[in-house]
């Protein structure tokens, strides 16, 4: 699986969520706790804002621990709003283009998750990218088609409505061709000034999402950063939760369809 | 532009064209005598034939000249039937994946041209590529489309025909939307027995195409590899060269169509 | 910690021995046994002789499971006697001039191991490199200088003495600052007729090494790489194997010095 | 040749020197006008000074151009003083630690030149780092083996004198070998506050170093920016240039001895 980490609150150095918790995201690229046999390795990368519109995007195939260029970013940048993401593949290529998030414009955007039979569903998956956003798909992904398709759906007019109908309509092509899981979803969205996380699953099996409240602002991760468990709030399947202006709200996001007799 | 050449016939050392002459490749790569001021350091790529049946292929985004590997590579590795690629790119990125030759079974293939128009009509352009064949587009690039696109259209069966076939469909995309140059195309494409090259545009400007037959075999290239001018044979446009068992065939492909009034 | 295999035999495709075991090099590079919490994914290399007098070698900082290149030169590449090498950073950077094996002429060389206080006595042990090989160390790594040293001493004329006296040498360098453990050595070398592996340590925690004869060769491993363990023989500490011509010789190599009072 | 820029002065977007300008940093790696048949692109590195003591470096072997962590990161991160490099091998590999410019503590240097026979006296240039700094040596330039150097002579005390003296130093190694030309300078440092450049040769062929003043600092380059050719001024041979707080002062820098008879 892959695993992410968001913050916003006060400006933080990038390090302060990937790499110095004891349970850091480049510690998980190593030892993820959910899956001992796995590393998640296949790239890293990461999306903060500033005083520009657009994010800074910084994405690499080196695994975390073995960037140079990632640890110096991460001592020197701070900000008050950023994403980080390391990925496990579940199929497509290992290279620049696939690693998460997918900006566009003031949006990103970072999934830990799986479309069921998206190999073969790929070309049909692709032709829901509207057109004017087709010469923005530069990877393979199932991740990055879904942003894309849920910016088409008018992600800055509805931010949890066009994401919610992009995850329906991409798990209904997957239910149409019967191949399971469907749908598992835990990803991470923003632009800039709200960050939105929401976790989902056609199936019982919705990938972790967890976030913590600080003074200064909030953390969203795949998977709690230290051993202080208790204080890692999980969110529940079909939920969504908002942060923005120090706030934290929680909504309800998708509800599961019962699996056709 | 990119630059491209290949090799047909007794065993060579793929550094005997790659590396080299007078005006290799990578020499190429530094200093294309068509574009004073370009470079072709997109990245680099080749398949090679051996004893398997489909080829071996070797992608890298470091530019020819300071890979290492590439230069070990090449002056290990010895084949009957070569295709090696510089890539320059037109637009899409310098990634792995965006690397020429494109391989499938025992096809290989490498453009070196443009689609007019490709960025708007890319979705169009993907939506050609096979249900089957969808899965295996692991780049963004126009060349990668017309290979899967000419695989399609029975590669197999009329290597000539589905290619022309292929490009013919996809200049006619690029005149329905009016876009110029509609299509240039300078291509290579092998099954490991029979290598085919042809040039060809919709307009006056067929990108170059070169071969020249030795004692022992032929070349097929984008530039000639030295100065002996007179000896490399330019490929008329809207021709295709077909070499195998040491025989060079040339045969017309595709016809200009002329300007709609 | 690192992890290694090598071949001598009849020529067999690279990859069954770096991708297709139950626990192959790939496997061990996410999921060494004796290492629970980390992974070998500091980058990769393999070299391998053919009809040249000296190896060829392929190296990258990429995972190994996630280098496409190496999954296709592994699938086409034959050799009867070939190393392939991950490594896991005992704290000199990742880049593709300090990963295995290192090559000179037709010596190729890779190690599983760690000299005590390397950091600080690293110009030392630089010094004892000889001046006509000085220019060929690219990296940082004390593997590099080690095998320097060795080729120093005369690998050429005694390959097993003279590697024995390097590996004593740098470890009296390493007693002399007093920074334990001074020596610990599991590495593999070859001209391309003979293969050499040899396991000692200056303390009683020599890194593993094993070796198993099939009919048609030999495989020396760090790890063995299925879990038929009981025909997996274990190199003793302060030995050596010597594979050619289809024979596995033992023979001692170095003996551990008592701790000086 | 190396190419690079530095800039000291109000806070700039990176991409205002290495982007922006009709003859930017990224155009030069491509077309530099001293170079009609060599292009810079064996590496790029850049350095930035923030709130924090020791400089952000980020560097890597992909060409400027196609680097699209590049483009992002000099379109987001400003800096009131920064160093930027292109790299043209004169020898050593091309591989992320042999890329300028080279960091310790508040320091970062860069260079265009080279050594005379450095490849055969690297082991006793090796030799001049002073013992405490030889652990930071992660590559093989010449470059970094001077910058160590020139640390280990006070370059916290004496920034203008250690620097000299390290090159009088390593000139002397060239020119007892007899090895042409024995030192070729023009370098830039700077320990986040002071920025200096200074430009020197052994010989008359000292590469090129302009300055330019602007209301809201300097530039100080190898080459011009643009076509303006006029503002522009060229530091002479055997002279430095220190900027700081909006000042330019010029020094002599190290006398070009006679050659012996």
């Amino acid at each position: 699986m892959c695993r992410w980490a968001a913050w916003s609150g006060a400006p933080k150095y990038l390090e302060e969520l990937i790499c110095d918790p004891e349970h850091s995201l480049i510690h998980q690229s190593r030892n993820a706790f959910s899956c001992k046999t796995q590393v998640n390795a296949d790239g890293f990368g990461m999306a903060w804002y500033d005083n520009r519109r657009e994010p800074c995007v910084y994405k690499d195939v080196r695994p975390a621990w073995a960037d140079a260029n990632l640890i110096q970013l991460a001592h020197h940048i701070h900000s008050p709003l950023f994403l980080a993401h390391i990925r496990a593949s579940t199929g497509t290529a290992t290279n620049h283009d696939n690693c998460h998030p997918f900006t566009h414009g003031r949006w990103s955007f970072m999934h830990n998750g799986q479309v069921g039979g998206y190999d073969v569903l790929r070309k049909r998956i692709d032709s829901m990218i509207p057109d004017h956003l087709y010469q923005h798909r530069t990877g393979g992904t199932d991740s990055e088609a879904l942003f894309l398709i849920a910016l088409g759906y008018g992600l800055d007019h509805d931010p949890t409505g066009a994401m919610a109908r992009a995850v329906k309509d991409i798990e209904q092509v997957s239910r149409d061709a019967g191949i399971l899981p469907h749908m598992r979803f835990a990803a991470c969205w923003s632009d800039g000034k709200h960050l939105f996380a929401a976790r989902y699953a056609s199936d019982s099996r919705a990938p972790s999402l967890y976030y913590r409240t600080f003074l200064d602002g909030t953390s969203v991760v795949s998977e709690p950063l230290d051993e202080a468990r208790d204080v890692w709030k999980q969110v529940a399947p079909s939920s969504l939760v908002m942060i923005a202006d120090g706030y934290v709200e929680e909504q309800p996001f998708l509800t599961r369809q019962a699996e056709a007799a």
